[in-house]
C-alpha cells in the first residue's frame, strides 16, 4: 500500500478527499492536516462533517496535524492538497523542496511552465514535465495539479472531439454551490437566484482548457489554439456542474459523429477512472445534475443534448465538480503517478 | 377609456394580465374569458388566483364568459390572449373575422407572414404588416403577436447592438419556471436541479429574433441574416429569465461603446413602456433574477457583465419572463395599437 | 428464492420498490405491473425512471403486465403495491381473494378491523389479524399494510417512549416533496415556500398512530388511547421527512431517560431492518433530511433535539419517506410475512 | 416631522429599516450609522444593498456615522436600532444615557424588568414602564423594544385569543432563512434541507410571549402564566415564518369562535399599523409564506388551518419576519412613542 495524506482535511473539499479514500484499493490515508489551530485534537472532532456518509472510522481517531513539512513523516509516499490557494503557494513548494510528491487541487501555480496540469485520460503524458520541473527547482518531490472543476467537466469531451479540429468554442456553465465551498454562498443569495459571476473562473477556464489539450514537446506544453469563451453562472444546485458547449470545428461531423467520438474517449485501467469516461444521452433534457452527477461514481462524463448548429455543433456536458472536479481528480492523478513509477 | 378583455384569464398568464391591467390609465378591463367549465362563475371563484398580490376588486366579480365570438361584447375595442397555442389557433383566427383586435402572446403564427411579431420599442413599424394581413384574410379585426419570453428578454439589446452589425450570437439561457406555466415543471424535476431542455424553446428563440430584427419593406418583413444559436435550460428560480449572449459583429466595440449602445435603446412614451430599457450594472454580478427582475415595474431589461471575447463580446441580459417576457408584452403591443391608431 | 412482484411498478413509489428489491436476499422480483396502456411494454420503456440510481438490470428489460388478478402467475409468492388507493381499493381485495398475499403501501384498508397495520419492529403480533382476515372474508390470500410515511416516522419512537406512558402528543411535521408523488408538488407551489395543509394526513398520522400503538387481543386491536395532535406542512426538500414532537407522559423521564428508550428500541434480524432502529444525535442541530435521511440504508430513524419542557418533553425525528416510510416499509412487512410463515 | 436615525443602517435589518423610512409621514432620516470602518463613506457605497427595491435616493447620499453618542446630532428625535445585540448591549445605554430615545430590534435586555418589550397593538401600555426606567437609570433618554421575529409572529394571535383563557402553548417555527441575516445560513446548510436548531429562539419564543401578554402595574410586567413550548425550524424560504400553533385554553372555543377573535383583534391609527391586523383564510393550504408575507405592507398576520384538537384547537400564523418581525416592528414602536408624547 501507498502511504497517503490530505493536506486541508477538515475543509469541504478536504472531507471529500477523506470520503473517497475509504477503503482505496492502493493508499492507506494516515496523516490529515488542517490549520494549526487544529493540530492535536481528532480529526472527527476537528472536521465539522458534513457529507452524507459517515466518517469513516479508520479517519475519524486521526489526530490532525499541522500543515507543515516539519509536522509530515518522512515516509508518507503522496499527499493531496485541498488547501486554499494562497495557502497552497505558501505551502506546496516548501513540501516538494522537502522531497514530498504532490498532487494538488489547489489553483495556484496550475498555469506555471514547468507544472504539469493534468486529467490522465487527456494528457496524462505532460506528468513528462515533472523532470523538467525537478531540474529547474531543484527538487525531489514534485508537484503536479488538476484543473478546476468547470474547467474539467468539459475538457475530456473537447479531447474527444478534437478529432474534427477545434476552432471557436463558446460556453456557458450552470455551476453548483459546493464548488463555492461551505460558506462560499449565502443562502440569501442563492434561493430563488442564480448569481451569473465567479470571479476569476471564466479566464480559468478559457486558459487551463488550452493547456491541457496543448502538445508536450519533452521541455514545455504548447498551448492549442482553439479560442475559448466562457461565462460562468451559480445556480441552486447542491453538486455537479452543467455546462452548454457551442463548439466550432474544421470538420463538420453529425451530431452522430460527435456521440461517436464521445463514447470512444479513451479509458485507463486506474482504480477512480470511469469506464466509460463519457456518457452520451439521447434523451435531451439528460444530463441532469440530481439525476447524473454520480455516474460511475462521480468520475464520469455525462453528455447530451448534441445538435447542428449554423456554424458547428452544441452539446451540454456535465460532472460531479467535487469528485471528478476536484477530490477525485487529485486522486486520479496519484494513481497516474503511482502507476507510472513517480512516487 | 377602451374597453378590453383577457382570453384565458384564469391561467399563471391570465393573472398575470389581470394585475397589471389593474388601474391602468386607458384600459378598462370588462370580458374576463376560460373554459366553458369556468363559463359563468364569478372569477375570483374560477381564478385559483396564485400571485402575492390580491385579486383587483374590479376584475373579482366579473363573470367568466366561455372563449368564444358570442360571448364577446361586440364593443371590446381589444382582445389581450394569454391563450395556449392550440387553443389560440383556433379561436383567435375566429375572433379576428368577427372583427376583434388580438393582441396575443400565444406562440401560434408568430411565424406567418402576415402576422406582426412587435416588441415596441424593436419594430413598432412591423405593425403595418396588419394591412397586409386584413388584405390577405379578408379580416376586420388584427392579430399581433408578441415573442416569446426568451426572446422578448434578448432581442432589445441586440436591436441596440446592430450597429455594429450583428453577424454571429450564441445564447445560453437560465429560465424560471414560471415561463412553463403553473403547473409546468414539477417539484421533484427543479429542486436541486437544472433541467437543460425546453421543447421547442431553441428553434423559437433562433427564428423569431431574426423576424423581429428585419426590415418591413411594406409587404413583407425580410428576416435579418445574423446567425442565432440557442442552448436552453430551466433552473430553479421563480421568475425571472437571465440570458448569457456571445456576439460576433461585423465592428469590435469595447465594453464602453457596448454598454453606451444598450443604455442608448430607444424608450417609448407609452404607459408601460419603462425608461431606460435597458439597465445597465457596472458590478459584473448583476443582474440576478430575486434583485433585477422588477426594474421598471417588471417592464426594463436588465444588462451586465460586459466583456471583450476573442471574437467579439459577451454580456448577460434579464427580463421579468411573465411581465415583459408575456402579458406585459402584449399590453405594451396593445398601448402600440391604440396609439397608432389601429383600434 | 421467494418470487415477488411489484403492482403499480413504474410510479415514483413503484421504481423505490423496485430500486429496493435489487440484489435482495430473499426476493426474487419477477413480475411488474402497471396501468393497461403500458402492459406489453418492456419495464425500461414504460417507466420514466426517475432515480438517481440505474434500473436494475434484470429488471430492466421484464414485461410489463396489467395490474389485473389474471394477469399475475400462480407461483408469485407476494406481491408489493405501490397502487394508489382507489385503485388498490378495487384491486387488491380481488388479488387476495384469488390466493395472493398483498403487502401494501397503499392506504385504503388502513384502518380496516380485520387488516393489519404493521411496522414490524413496532407490533409484529399484529399479524394474527390475519387470521381474523381470512376467517371472515374467506381468503386465501392475505392483506396487510404498513401505514403513511409521516406517522412511520413518529411511530417507532413513541413505541420506545410508551415505557413512560405516553398521554398526549403533538406534532409539526415537515414533509419532503416526494411524498406527494413525482408530480404532486408543483415547482411554483413549493419554491421559496410552505404549504401549511396536506389533504387527509393529519388525521391519518392521528388515528394510524393509535392503532399501531395499540394492543392485539387475538380477535381485534385495542387502539392505545394516548391522544395525537398533528400539524402536517410541506417544505422545499426532495426526501425526508422531519417532525417536532411534544409528548406528555405519566411518567417524567429526564433527556437522558428519553435517548436511553430511543437508543433502546427493539431491532429485528430481518434483511431491511436497520440496527439500531433509532439513532439518537447529540447535536440540537440534528437530524437533518438531507444529511440523515439515508441512515441505515434509509430504514433507520435519526432522533435529537431532546428537551425537557414545562408539561413533559420534546423531541425530533426524521426517516426517509419512500424507503423506511413507503417502499422500504412494505418489503420489511414482506420479510416480517416470511419469516413468520405467513407466505 | 420628527428627526430619526437608524444605528447599524448597512446590515441587512438596516436596509430593510430604510427601505421603510422612505416616504414616511411623520419620520425624516436623516442619521445612519455603521461600524467605524464605514464611517465617513456615502452610505450607497457602505451598504451592499440587497434589497429588491432601489435605495431611497434621499438616503443613498446620506454620509454614514460611527455608531457613537458624540457622532449623533443631538436634535435627532429618535434612533431606530439594528444593531447586533452585543454591539446594542454596549451602546444604547450610552445614548440612553446622553438623552436619545431608542426603537431597538437588538435582544439585549429584553427581559430586563425596566425594559417595556412592546407590540403596539398587544400591550401599549408597557410603554409606562419607560418611567420605572428613567427613574432607576437615570436617564434622559428612553430604551424601547420588540420582540424576536418568531415570537411577534404569534403573540398578536395569542392576545386575540386570551379572551378563551390560555393554559398550554405548543409551537413549531418554520422559519425563513433572512431572519440569520445576509450571511446566517450558508446555501450548503439549507438547500434541500431543514435545520431544526436556532441557537436561543425556543427560550426566546418562551418568555418574551409571557412578557407581552403580562399585565403591566404601574411598576413592573407581571408575567402571563401561559405555558409556552416551542420547536424552531430553520427552512429553505426566504422571508416570511409559519408557525403551527396548538393551544389548550379554560374554554372550548369552536373554530368559529377562534377565526371571529383573531378577526376582532384591535388595530391602531398609526401610520404602519396594518388593518386588520389579523387576516384569516378560510382556504386550509393558506397562508402561505411566499403568497402571504407582504399583508398589509408585510405588517400584518396571517392565519388560517383552524381545527379542533382532542385538547383545545390549532391554527397556523404567518407575518414576514424583517418587516413586522424587525425593522417595522421598531417603526411601529416608534410612532406609539411619537402618538404618546414619549419623544
Amino acid at each position: 500500500m501507498t502511504t497517503v495524506g490530505v493536506l486541508g482535511a477538515t475543509g469541504a473539499v478536504g472531507q471529500r478527499f477523506v470520503q473517497l479514500l475509504e477503503g482505496h484499493d492502493q493508499f492507506d490515508l494516515s496523516v490529515v492536516t488542517a490549520s494549526p489551530s487544529s493540530a492535536g485534537e481528532a480529526y472527527h472532532d476537528a472536521a465539522n462533517w458534513g457529507l452524507d456518509t459517515p466518517i469513516p472510522g479508520e479517519t475519524a481517531d486521526l489526530t490532525v496535524r499541522a500543515t507543515d513539512p516539519d509536522e509530515i513523516p518522512d515516509d508518507t509516499d503522496l499527499l493531496f492538497s485541498a488547501l486554499p490557494s494562497d495557502v497552497g503557494a505558501d505551502v506546496e513548494p516548501e513540501l516538494c523542496e522537502a522531497g514530498f510528491v504532490v498532487s494538488s487541487n489547489a489553483s495556484n501555480e496550475r498555469r506555471a511552465d514547468d507544472v504539469p496540469l493534468v486529467i490522465p485520460e487527456v494528457n496524462a503524458d505532460h506528468l513528462g514535465l515533472v523532470d523538467v520541473q525537478r531540474d529547474r527547482r531543484g527538487w525531489d518531490g514534485a508537484l503536479v495539479k488538476n484543473p478546476n472543476c468547470s474547467t474539467i467537466t468539459m475538457v475530456p469531451t473537447l479531447a474527444a472531439l478534437d478529432e474534427f479540429g477545434l476552432e471557436r468554442i463558446h460556453v456557458s456553465t450552470l455551476q453548483a454551490v459546493s464548488g463555492a465551498g461551505y460558506s462560499g454562498v449565502t443562502s440569501m443569495e442563492i434561493l430563488d437566484n442564480v448569481v451569473p459571476h465567479i470571479g476569476g473562473e471564466e479566464r480559468k477556464m478559457e486558459t487551463e482548457s488550452r493547456k491541457l489539450l496543448g502538445e508536450f514537446t519533452g521541455a514545455e506544453v504548447e498551448y492549442h489554439d482553439a479560442v475559448v469563451s466562457a461565462s460562468c453562472n451559480r445556480v441552486p444546485t447542491l453538486d455537479g456542474h452543467l455546462e452548454n458547449v457551442f463548439a466550432e470545428t474544421r470538420d463538420e461531423p453529425t451530431p452522430e459523429d460527435v456521440a461517436a467520438a464521445l463514447e470512444d474517449a479513451p479509458t485507463l485501467d486506474l482504480p477512480s477512472a470511469p469506464d466509460p469516461l463519457v456518457e452520451v444521452f439521447d434523451d435531451p433534457e439528460r444530463p441532469q445534475p440530481r439525476l447524473d452527477r454520480m455516474l460511475g461514481g462521480g468520475m464520469a462524463i455525462a453528455a447530451g443534448g448534441i445538435q447542428t448548429t449554423d456554424t458547428g455543433f452544441q452539446y451540454n456536458c456535465l460532472a460531479h465538480n467535487t469528485i471528478r472536479g476536484a477530490a477525485g481528480a487529485s486522486i486520479l492523478n496519484g494513481e497516474l503517478l503511482a502507476s507510472d513509477g513517480w512516487l
